[in-house]
């Protein structure tokens, strides 16, 4: 089987011995005749692989129990709006790093008073803003960022201290990349499509003193109060996605959990922005003491010039490495299913390109 | 690969074929190098796969360029906050013909006055309850049933003319199962595990006239009029469950067709209840006049007969036979994927059973 590099930002490259584990079970689940597709949420068998998916998440985490693990539908998008609508009682402070944020504080203003207290939107989003902490509102019903920029290839190097008041993050692009203390966070959400399998499930890790405080107007699908009742299964779930999430867990288990991909994931952001910084033709766009780890952006002076880059890479296995719109350039998505080879390949033909264009 | 016959109410039994292609494709689709799960959702070759499901149910269902068809996540329960915040202005009329059908009602009534016109709540659901006409409000925003009741196993046999006033539909259990004209629908709303593939995607088909009404409230990925300016994609979709719907619908198709498998389904149905309305133990639970095609639901007189029934099918291979906690007994879901062979093996072991105990 011919794979590709995919360098997509998700969804994105899964590890391949997922996908094969998938295939062979797809008609016959471990002899039961029927497929995980087919399994009903409700049934032993089907509760079983629920639950190993979420004990591996707990475990690959460090996930305490004072927190809810819940897997639910609608994507981190219908999280902007479930975030205020579960938490939203006064106030709250949002930090304003990227599309994305920016999308969920738009999101949240239809529920109540949202204070930015901090932005880089002025300079598209190249750096993560700076946190004065004088401006924090210590009555803040929360404090919300975007741990990492998929878009604009920027992160949180240490995450800010907002005392008393719970921090909720979107993690979406970067969870389980590098060791995170989730004690740090009252509410932890991810959409599934990057780190932790394939897409229509959503992570919501919730600390369990936070619950109880939705607005009665939430729809009951976006109440975590409510589908911590019922084991994430107040209705259906999206039952296969969370099946190939649990078989992407064991595989990152196996490879020895977050230290070690972390240890893997700074070997190839290092390998790819060590040779951006001595390129003559390439180079990174976002602020070097924010770059990510896991979307690395750059380009070259020309827009022509890096067309013909896309092109070549896409010619030699490469895909899906054209930048986002708002940025320009290219961005490669190096996300945990990457491998080094990957990102090795691809610095190769963006050496053989940069000596016959300099 | 031994296969068993799966009676799950949804998730439920797919088609074989869908599932073996799945297989087939799940490390490289087409020759791509990347699982379906893999790719961009705003890729070239994954749009495609999205417009071909669409296009197929459109063609499956007759559905005309006045209807929107929409893709989207949460569930029927999410539809059930969905289609007030999106149509409710003053007031709507609901049936309350089962359990879904109440939980729509008891969800909407958090967004606006909402009337039950009709119900057959007192008698556990075992009717339809008529309508009178004269009860309807001509002035509701919209009217509301439940086509098929899964657990209850009853089924509008004709659909309501509620004249200028919107019908919405719930089709979940019965979409596709039977020819049904759009045209007489405002909206249609269906989770996909029953008839259209794995759980994870909801089909919402609205007309175009009714876009445009939602409240400023609604979160956007349950915003209608955003998701159809968005073509479904205002986020990331269930990009691998709706592949598999496009799969298990090219299937429906080169079966012939909702008018051909509606015949093979009456002929199930009819198999089952001429067996029932002529045994001496098992009897159906649903009036005669509403019995649904797609969930038949039965009993003896003694819950220990039913649970030893229930042991005697699984050692046959005929799972998920028992009923829902709310009606007992047994309930047999034969939604389209299950054969005609499944159904005769389903009575055959019905038979043994009966003549060693009467």
């Amino acid at each position: 089987m011919n794979r590709v590099y995919n360098f997509a930002a998700g969804p994105s490259m899964l590890p391949e011995e997922a996908l094969e584990r998938a295939a062979s079970e797809m008609l016959s689940y471990k002899g039961t005749g029927m497929s995980v597709m087919e399994m009903s949420h409700r049934s032993k068998g089907y509760i079983e692989i629920f639950d190993h998916t979420v004990s591996l998440l707990r475990e690959l985490m460090g996930i305490s129990d004072d927190y809810e693990v819940l897997l639910l539908q609608g994507g981190a998008t219908g999280q902007f709006a479930a975030v205020p609508m579960n938490l939203l009682k006064t106030s709250a402070d949002y930090v304003d790093s990227g599309n994305f944020a920016h999308g969920a504080l738009v999101e949240a203003k239809k529920y109540g008073n949202i204070n930015v207290v901090a932005s880089s939107r002025d300079d598209n989003y190249t750096y993560i803003p700076e946190i004065d902490p004088d401006k924090l509102n210590k009555n803040a019903d929360y404090f919300y960022i975007t741990t990492n920029n998929t878009i604009f290839g920027t992160r949180y190097t240490s995450i800010p201290d907002t005392g008393d008041v719970p921090l909720v993050a979107d993690m979406s692009s970067n969870i389980l990349s590098e060791p995170m203390d989730v004690n740090k966070f009252g509410v932890i959400f991810a959409g599934a499509q990057k780190n932790i399998g394939p897409a229509g499930v959503t992570v919501v890790i919730v600390r369990k003193d936070l619950l109880g405080r939705a607005n009665p107007n939430t729809p009951k699908v976006f109440d975590w109060t409510k589908m911590a009742e019922n084991g994430s299964m107040l209705n259906t779930p999206t039952t296969y996605s969370i099946y190939m999430a649990g078989l992407c867990l064991e595989w990152l288990k196996k490879e020895g959990g977050v230290r070690v991909i972390h240890m893997r994931n700074q070997i190839k952001a290092k390998l790819l922005y060590d040779y951006l910084d001595e390129s003559k033709l390439f180079k990174g766009t976002a602020h070097r003491d924010h770059r990510s780890i896991m979307n690395v952006t750059f380009r070259t002076d020309d827009p022509d010039t890096d067309a013909a880059f896309v092109k070549l890479a896409t010619e030699n296995g490469i895909l899906n490495i054209k930048g986002h719109r708002l940025v320009g350039g290219m961005r490669a998505s190096i996300y945990n299913a990457m491998s080094v080879e990957g990102v090795q390949k691809l610095i190769s033909v963006m050496k053989q390109f940069e000596q016959e264009r300099v």
